[in-house]
């Protein structure tokens, strides 16, 4: 095992490095910024990916694929949002290679293929979509329309960190077309849920529904709804945004309807997003010294049995033995792995699963299959218990619920624990600078005070709480009035 | 209804142009040469997607994601591979955009911003893959690798048509490493056998498994399988390949293990893959006059309920009636779609219905309810049959699997009798300029031949059968010895 065990408390940053890593989750590429994704990090995202494209499903919204570039005249179009993403786009300006005479073996961008206009690499699609949606859309009979894609984009960075920011990432946007102002933001807020929903009840991570300032904002929306989970070191990471477009969009790029009574308006426009940060979020928030932690939910394996055999004849008794307890948790949906390699012993398995975050691990020998019992090792508190072999199948069963729940729970408590209300600026700054958390503090509601605030500590306004009661109060750093809490954090 | 009926023999490319737009499959897009996928077009591709990734997973693979970007130094690397890739590449040479200075309002890239070293944006991954797997492997003990990944790709195209040919599709590229060449064989042909089950099974069009010639090789490969299906029109359409790429990418990204010998040796390699493509020949390989024609196997929706009705009253007595109905086929993984819409009468759902291709399509009215019947339309051959409400949910059931194996039968049928053994030159342009049909002719085994008859004829060799008999005989241009008759055609 490569793990080389930096602790949690000793160096955050670096703990979250090697465990990435380590449990073979993805690696930097050759490309700068560019990760790769590999196969045991592949399948957390496809377990993710098929439980939110279920939920897109059960709320009404179909697939579709739009282009990957977008050409820079339309990129344009939509103000506010091309100057958002301008810093970070890449482009493509030739279509061909050619011989490089002046390198003989290599290639270069032949001078001849240059492009009338250039093509940018979506960084994210309501151009493209919103310039194909004009002619899908003539009528009220035509809308509304709910469309999600599921696509990679570039965003170049500078700085990258895998999962968390990266050049190139894979997500899903859904754009969503609209008759009213209302069921636009009926949607966003509904997609907003099921962000939230996903993230609590499927990764276990307790999170803050909220709208974002006007700082913070999607470049072109009038709203950003947000959720904000709390990482282990008190730090929050944004995990979905849901945006009400208004009708920015529809009027940059011309696309109206006919209303019932006959009215030509604009469209109404909604855009939601979830990427493969929030791998970066399951793996910060759960998981331990030892390793990755996994809610069985988004588990590619769910269950190890680790054979504690000394000779070729014992493993197959023992293989013999849990064969039908495989059989029986796959009809389940529980996925087993038995792991017969005879190069390693069971102590260096049982750290390789434990890294990789397996949810339970078993444990048999000889001596169980005698005594009829089973060695059961849970991941989340590493508590052990032998089992009769009778019933070990509900077990199993309940103990992936629990540990499900349980991970929900813990996160929850201590996330509970790292958020503060305070009502002074030394307060602000302890929570921020030393207890290292949220702090709910009172803020005037302007830009500039965030910004300053944000210069002095590097603390940002994460959201303003949906829930959040009204409750005058006065700005913790100005003293002037405010209106209620908002959510202050330093983030990644 | 804008579909507005070419006929295949009028105009069978005219045809497919129409079907894919009016049946809401694909559409261009404003960036030249790429498409936009629509909802149900993507709905369809999803099942395929689905199916194949089953089997993948099945054969032990596993998914994993690479960067969208290659860098030129790498992408030159395998010389071959580069010169058959490298004028058909969109090249990325900056990072940012800049607002123009000369023109308001509009952005350019920011001459700043220009890469050192230019970005290839992946024609396929077997460069940036193998300079990834250099890492991976050390000794015997990691291989083989077994990964495929779903990705966009661009190949930049001045010709396009939709699904068939576009700068930027869809597709999945399987890259496996191996420690010897038998094993690399061993699974270019297991791949290919699965393409082959996928493309008979699930698509239910009859595929000819062989081999490439040099001159139709894949840029790098050694060896490339495919499997090539018959349009309705005679041509040809290559729906899948599977490579043997030898040792070439190992030697070019210097990717050695050490065998159970201790010896230092290049790893074995293969790639394969299928695209968007595949979508081109769904369609024209069953479709109709009217419309599209979908095996059930992929079909999004597979049973359509056209309530016949007058009155308000009327339409919610039938659904009631059919609820149960609905539900039983639902727990059979049958997808019932009940058309509410009562702005359109049933005869134009019908079209509609038939248009979309949808398997089978149900006619209630109140007439039906007193009966206890319900009138069946089955797509692929338009028959319909009033049928009783008793037993429908299993007769519904065992028509899929009937239509399914008919349409295979059906196209395998016109496929034979488009197959031709010809023995003279006379025969063979008779085949491919009258018949417009596969040839199946001697040939000498040059390029040069080859070369030749398709500049005369622009009949190309699709494959040389895996399976067919060594038979002497002479070459069907140049009469000089040939060991074995080759597959002739035109192709998409």
């Amino acid at each position: 095992m490569a793990f080389e065990k930096v602790k949690r408390s000793e160096n955050y940053s670096e703990w979250y490095n090697q465990l990435v890593k380590n449990a073979d989750l993805a690696e930097h590429s050759a490309v700068k910024g560019c990760m790769v994704i590999k196969p045991y990090g592949y399948a957390i995202w496809e377990k993710i990916q098929r439980q939110l494209d279920d939920m897109f499903k059960e709320t009404g919204h179909t697939n579709a694929y739009f282009p990957l570039f977008v050409p820079k005249s339309l990129f344009e179009k939509e103000e506010k949002n091309a100057e958002g993403f301008a810093k970070e786009c890449a482009v493509v300006t030739h279509y061909r290679l050619k011989a490089n005479p002046d390198k003989p073996g290599t290639l270069m961008a032949d001078p001849d293929s240059k492009l009338e206009e250039e093509l940018v690499v979506r960084p994210t699609s309501e151009a493209i979509i919103w310039n194909t949606y004009r002619n899908w859309i003539q009528s009220y009979r035509d809308l509304p329309i709910l469309i999600n894609q599921w696509a990679n984009v570039v965003r170049w960075e500078m700085r990258t960190r895998l999962f968390l920011r990266t050049a190139e990432f894979l997500w899903q946007e859904g754009h969503t077309a609209h008759a009213t102002k209302a069921e636009a933001i009926e949607e966003t807020v509904k997609m907003l849920e099921v962000y939230a929903e996903f993230a609590e009840n499927f990764m276990a991570i307790p999170v803050i529904k909220g709208v974002k300032t006007e700082n913070e904002r999607f470049a072109g929306a009038d709203d950003t709804y947000c959720i904000e989970g709390m990482m282990q070191d008190g730090k929050a990471l944004q995990m979905g945004t849901s945006h009400f477009l208004g009708q920015n969009f529809a009027k940059a790029f011309d696309v109206k309807f006919q209303s019932k009574e006959g009215k030509l308006e604009h469209v109404w426009a909604t855009s939601w997003g979830v990427s493969t940060r929030l791998m970066g979020a399951l793996i910060m928030v759960h998981s331990d010294d030892e390793g990755l932690v996994l809610p069985p939910k988004l588990a590619p394996i769910h269950v190890v049995i680790v054979p504690v055999f000394k000779t070729e004849e014992d493993l197959q008794k023992i293989e013999a033995a849990m064969a039908p307890f495989i059989q029986a948790w796959k009809k389940l949906g529980i996925t087993v792995k038995f792991d017969h390699r005879d190069t390693l012993k069971p102590g260096f398995k049982f750290a390789e699963w434990e890294l990789k975050g397996v949810p339970v691990r078993l444990a048999v020998g000889n001596r169980d299959l005698e005594n009829g019992t089973i060695e059961i090792a849970r991941r989340d508190t590493k508590e052990k218990n032998v089992v009769a072999m009778d019933g070990v199948i509900d077990y199993v069963s309940n103990l992936l619920d629990d540990i499900q729940s349980n991970l929900f729970n813990r996160a929850q408590e201590w996330r509970n624990e790292k958020v503060f209300e305070v009502n002074s600026w030394e307060e602000f700054l302890d929570v921020i600078q030393v207890k290292e958390g949220f702090a709910m503090a009172h803020w005037d509601g302007t830009g500039e005070t965030e910004e300053k605030i944000k210069e002095m500590t590097k603390a940002t306004i994460r959201c303003i709480p949906l829930d959040r009661k009204e409750e005058a109060g006065v700005c913790v750093l100005t003293g002037k009035p405010s209106a209620g809490r908002v959510v202050f954090a330093k983030a990644y």
